[in-house]
């Protein structure tokens, strides 16, 4: 989409005022009038002296704008299916989208039952419709989000009617965001949008949020509502840390009694019914979930509930009566595994599963004497990740064997485990994370980086802007190479963070990432970014995500009395 | 009370199952037995292997406990006014307090309906009432909580009523809220409470959080909450940092431009019914509320809706638009503020006022050819502390005049303005405090202290232990000096938190320095106070406050589905 589409030069002279045009890409085929501008938001004009509520975030690809405006009527105002779209009223993505999204819009709105909205906006050209065109054969609806699903769209808003144009369903919803960011309330309750031409698609196809519901367990509806804020800040991928060390909170079908008792209490499980409702409510936004079930090791919940998963650990000749990581030596582990992972890879639409890896402690396996002995049959010496890799393989075989793709974390790499191609290393060491980038891609592996956006390590002021300075593919290495690196994971460790404070702690914080991700590499200026963010928090806020400011100041919904 | 009852020794003995005698301090009269012993409630019952509910938090003065338990029936259970007690039901303090404290003690129970509650505590012996005998003649309930309040209390837990006694009902609070951490729910959904003993008073008289709703605007649903949180750490001092540079939300009376012009927005002011109702649920709470209103320095909010009252700043011989601080040398400045402080001084019953004091930049006077001029006629040569010093001491004198005591930041003291007697010298300043503290008491005066708590610096992990840590008295002095320290402040400065992050950002690290300024000074073991912090932050969830978790782990009322 979009560069086939070539609506962009078509439209250029349209505008009846003076428009600005931005090119935030040197990827694209559309020729950029002012490379070195800044961006064309700064023309814009500004409500009542506070921050423009209409700021995009992220900002797009590719954008033109006027200063010419159109009202919306809340009573009139349709989102609808466009001529020609291959979706239809029996798409019930793309119905339930149209719905949320005119409650984004017009939510707030003291005027919704008026027809014609308040006297503001009247003498204004109006906007009637945004009608949605998905031009692939099939749209989509039904369809899981993938890492190849194209996110690209292309809006144009103009008297009378806008139109969204995309591939598929998965662009539509990129752009029905950034139509309703597009959209403002002035302070007499109009409805305004300048007319505006967008062309849009991600730099990376991989933008995640991991959550973590180990450590603490998140009721269902903070995993709903940070998924609603991710859909708001186009992330696309919810990497759900499900299970650790500490708590078994996935109802297993195959193996109740890992959640039974290695859940914190009957109350704190994820039952079958509730997986489903997250990945549901998920793919109706375009976020794919992808399960994190880390083995072998953070797994003392597991151990609770299944006998003889976990090393025992020795002191000298007698067992200690702790447990450490999974015990790679047992016929019996792998029999389990095959099983469980059968489930997981049945239970979890997406084609990938996340495999962990990270942070294997090797004290216990040497304390035992069985692994010792294992060891030496296998001739191993005493070098334990080869016993590590060899876990690993089997497990990798296993969940290959379901055709599932796989994601493990940097360890894996750097043990040396035999990986397939399509294998996706999660970089997340804090040092040198370029030269380990470097090296995963060198090696012909996809890679995510997640080192420098570890957010539950929080500081004081405003640490976005460290999240944001970063520039992912400034790494050591080839044009091959960067085209490895498919993206990058804000991760929200659960030490700290539960229902009480997930939201604000992590965002807006998470969205300095979403803009990295998503916008072009030269979308750098901070200063305007921060202009952006402020009123994007403000965004959040009206639609209901408890997002933590930014810096001083307030709202301007909030000055309206909303 | 306390010493003068004697209850304690009377009571020695009484129990019928082997009690355990804690003194926590050294101050009292009561001799302890096992000083050198972990705090009595590590012998406690542990409830289903999680963290116990009843964990006292901040831990009183002496306590002594019992393994025996006594249950409570919901539907029976009474809180009364004891015999003898000075405060009846015409006490509409302890009227509220009752019905607060029975709800948070049977709030989410199922069995509230029942007369006998459930069958769980059958057979047990029961708690019938709880009477509050207020000793002093007149028990204080229509008046407000003073620096010189009694806040002792000493409570007993019998079979078949417990009885409360305080001199006045500040400390009846206080030990309305400790009864209420006595109580715990079984599993099985039994109330329980041990026979217990409790001697208790503070260890400082000020025990404060300042909130700053300039920075940003915080809604009186907020403000309240925060009160709340306060009266279940036991703090007593609301300091109210309600205007600032950034936003005037104060709405003044005599001078209503101040907030129409220099507040966010017409929706972001406290009206003075708004004002009322903050000094008024504060006071429910025994909760005195100290309004700063800071100058010279911090006041660009106040130069919007008050013509001339900041001082034009100058570029060579032409101003320059911008303002900076108060203008000391004209007379209407010293007008304006007479009649500004009599309003705050009626507004606010406190006996204290805050007048900030703190951070004044010099620039702008000293580009000031007036001010150059008023500088050399007063012989203050090029010292602008000398021109601060006389414009602070003005007000002190404005302030003086309406009989209120005043609390300054430290540089008013260490810029040697010349100080009431009884001014409070508030520290603040990170760098060598202790010194601070030592030259304020040195030199006779009250000192609170805040440098060390000062809560909007976040940071990763488990920073409540470096503020649990602070022992206040740590500074060269002679005991006439430690005494004029009379407390201390949590601060949490409004640049980074508003509605959405208050709470899980101030509670439960407020509660630190909260059992810092309550508890004896020996009451330092971490891992005793983690434990105990865990289970006051659950209790805290329980009722209604967002406290973020102490670490990983889940609460006890969670897996009862509560």
């Amino acid at each position: 989409m979009g560069r086939a589409m070539g609506l962009a030069g078509l439209l250029l002279g349209l505008f009846l005022v003076p428009a600005v045009l931005v090119s935030t890409s040197l990827r694209r085929g559309l020729p950029p009038t002012e490379p070195e501008a800044p961006p064309a938001l700064a023309e814009w004009e500004s409500v009542s002296g506070t921050v423009r509520e209409d700021s995009l975030w992220p900002l797009p690809q590719w954008l033109r704008t006027s200063r010419r405006q159109l009202r919306l009527a809340p009573g009139r105002f349709q989102l609808v299916h466009g001529a020609g779209s291959s979706a239809g009223p029996d798409c019930g993505l793309l119905q339930d989208a149209f719905r949320r999204y005119y409650e984004y819009v017009f939510g707030q709105s003291r005027w919704r039952t008026w027809g014609r909205g308040p006297p503001g906006g009247l003498g204004r050209p109006e906007l009637l419709e945004l009608q949605v065109v998905i031009e692939a054969a099939d749209p989509g609806c039904n369809s899981y989000p993938r890492l190849t699903s194209s996110e690209a769209y292309h809006l144009t808003v103009t008297e009378p009617v806008a139109i969204l144009k995309a591939d598929e369903v998965w662009g539509a919803l990129r752009g029905l965001e950034t139509f309703s960011q597009l959209v403002h309330e002035d302070d007499y309750g109009s409805f305004l949008v300048n007319e505006s031409e967008i062309d849009d698609f991600p730099r990376f196809a991989h933008r995640g949020i991991l959550l973590d519901t180990s450590r603490h367990y998140l009721p269902l509806k903070s995993i709903l509502t940070n998924l609603d804020a991710m859909a708001f800040n186009k992330f696309n991928v919810l990497h759900w840390h499900i299970v650790d060390d500490q708590s078994f909170p996935y109802q297993s079908i195959y193996f109740p009694e890992l959640s039974d008792k290695g859940a914190y209490s009957y109350n704190h499980i994820y039952t079958p019914t509730d997986v489903r409702l997250v990945i549901e409510y998920a793919r109706l936004r375009g976020i794919r979930v992808i399960p994190e079930f880390d083995t072998p090791g953070h797994t003392q919940s597991w151990g609770k509930g299944q006998k003889d998963l976990l090393t025992p650990c020795y002191s000298g000749e007698h067992p200690t009566g702790s447990f450490g990581p999974v015990n790679p030596i047992l016929n019996t582990t792998y029999d389990f595994m095959t099983k469980f992972y059968k489930e997981i890879s049945s239970v979890f639409p997406d084609a990938y599963i996340h495999l962990g890896g990270d942070e294997v402690d090797f004290s216990c396996w040497k304390s035992n004497p069985d692994v010792k002995e294992f060891m030496k049959k296998q001739g191993y010496g005493i070098d334990y990740a080869k016993l590590e890799s060899y876990y690993i393989q089997k497990i990798l075989d296993i969940v290959s064997s379901y055709n599932k793709g796989y994601v493990v974390w940097q360890e894996v790499f750097d043990n040396k485990a035999q990986l397939k191609p399509d294998t996706v290393v999660q970089v997340w060491m804090g040092n040198n994370y370029a030269h380990e980038l470097s090296s995963v891609t060198g090696a012909g592996f996809t890679a995510i980086l997640s080192a420098p956006w570890y957010l539950d390590y929080i500081s004081y002021g405003q640490d976005w802007k460290k999240y944001y300075s970063v520039e992912p593919l400034n790494f050591p290495g080839s044009e091959k190479q960067k085209k490895l690196l498919i993206g990058g994971e804000a991760c929200l460790w659960g030490e700290f963070v539960d229902a009480t404070n997930l939201t604000p702690r992590l965002w807006p914080r998470a969205s300095a990432v979403g803009e990295r991700l998503w916008s072009s590499r030269n979308v750098t200026n901070l200063q305007d970014a921060y202009d952006r963010l402020t009123n994007h928090r403000c965004r959040m806020l009206r639609r209901g995500i408890a997002a933590e400011p930014v810096f001083v100041g307030y709202c301007a919904h909030e000055a309206r009395g909303q």
